[in-house]
């Protein structure tokens, strides 16, 4: 059976105006590739209303799984909630077991929850929480889109409490090799390898060398780690080092 | 006039299965805030024919410019030429000026250019090519998509290479704000700002400080400074350091 398919969805301007430099998507990434979901395609949108709900509904259309980060804490711009809501055709408003979590939490700190973290609490019907741990405000579970935070530590936080209760897959076996040959040198071998075994996907990604020659990363993946091991040992013996 | 929109599409596996952390995207996004491109969406997807040609025509259709990254050179997951080709319904195959741009280099540097690196003389009919000073294997325009390599030295190359030759708008001007207290206390000011000044776009960046406390960086964009600065000091006297 292959693995679910997943998406990823990063709502904010911060990242496509340059300031930021993403951190979410490299997290998220490597947790989907260890519990065995097949991440197909990240879109980096900005806040803006249609723009949000129209990627929500084409990715979740066409994935198992969409997780989106930014967009929902309490200032003007937070606006992932409602788009996730309107996307789905569900109402929403601010629901009591989400603002029971932000009462007792405030009340810890001696915070007020104000009008604007009250938009926190804001969850559209049929949606299931998603904890956080580190600064309470929770995330939500509606249909097969996960809702998150954008700040790097609450997105791992509310990463950590989904991902264990989501059923993934085979996680891929990937053995790299470095050769220091240019790409040229390596396609040939490479490439009939990649004819001869199918099931298995073979990626060259080329760097430059400090003397400012080339080589390449050569990652094979697949379920079956024997496989993957011996298609390693073929190609290194076409380069010896 | 409001700025050229421009889309950006990261292909490639790599940063999909969480192997590399982007560097391409990050770096276009900061010179086309620079230039005055209106940077709307990224998308990452993998070396999957379908999936090229069709977000190559979705992003093509929606913006006025689209940057495309990986996926041009000599191995066998390397099809984004053949893609772009498919997607613009052009012809492609080995191109005279291209070819001879690879004869010279590997003739100085006495490489074979064998059937593989001959591979990355594929160019569109209708193209224009993207000079590459860093490996000489060029990328190209075609329409309003321009292509290019995915090693981020080259693909900051041809970065340098094209953008002068673009039309861009005016730069925004943005002023960053550090405050140090939660954005629950930061929403409703910041809120009433923004609705006080439409054209003026505020965005709130939380973070988290050593103690455990939030803060907010406030960055507030526009094309008028003058606004832009007055905005700034607004919010500043509201939260008194």
């Amino acid at each position: 059976m292959p693995n679910p398919t997943a998406a990823m969805l990063v709502i904010g301007d911060e990242i496509l105006s340059g300031r930021t430099r993403d951190a979410n998507m490299y997290h998220l990434s490597g947790k989907l590739s260890l519990a065995g979901f097949d991440l197909r395609e990240v879109r980096v949108i900005s806040d803006d209303r249609a723009a949000i709900i129209s990627a929500v509904q084409a990715l979740a259309a066409q994935n198992d799984h969409v997780f989106t980060s930014g967009g929902i804490g309490p200032t003007h711009d937070d606006i992932t909630a409602d788009c996730i809501a309107a996307a789905f055709n569900k109402p929403i408003d601010v629901r009591d077991d989400a603002r029971h979590i932000l009462e007792a939490h405030y009340a810890k700190t001696g915070t007020v929850l104000n009008e604007a973290r009250l938009r926190m609490a804001r969850i559209p019907v049929g949606a299931a929480l998603i904890e956080n741990p580190v600064s309470a405000a929770p995330g939500f579970t509606l249909g097969n889109v996960h809702v998150m935070a954008g700040v790097p530590s609450v997105f791992q936080a509310m990463v950590e409490s989904l991902l264990p209760g989501l059923t993934g897959g085979a996680p891929l076996v990937s053995q790299t090799l470095r050769i220091e040959r240019g790409e040229g040198d390596i396609a040939g071998p490479l490439g009939a390898l990649a004819a001869e075994f199918p099931m298995l996907s073979m990626g060259s990604y080329p760097f430059q060398l400090q003397n400012g020659k080339y080589g390449s990363n050569i990652v094979v993946r697949g379920a079956d780690g024997d496989l993957v091991q011996g298609v390693i040992e073929r190609l290194a013996a076409s380069f010896p080092q």
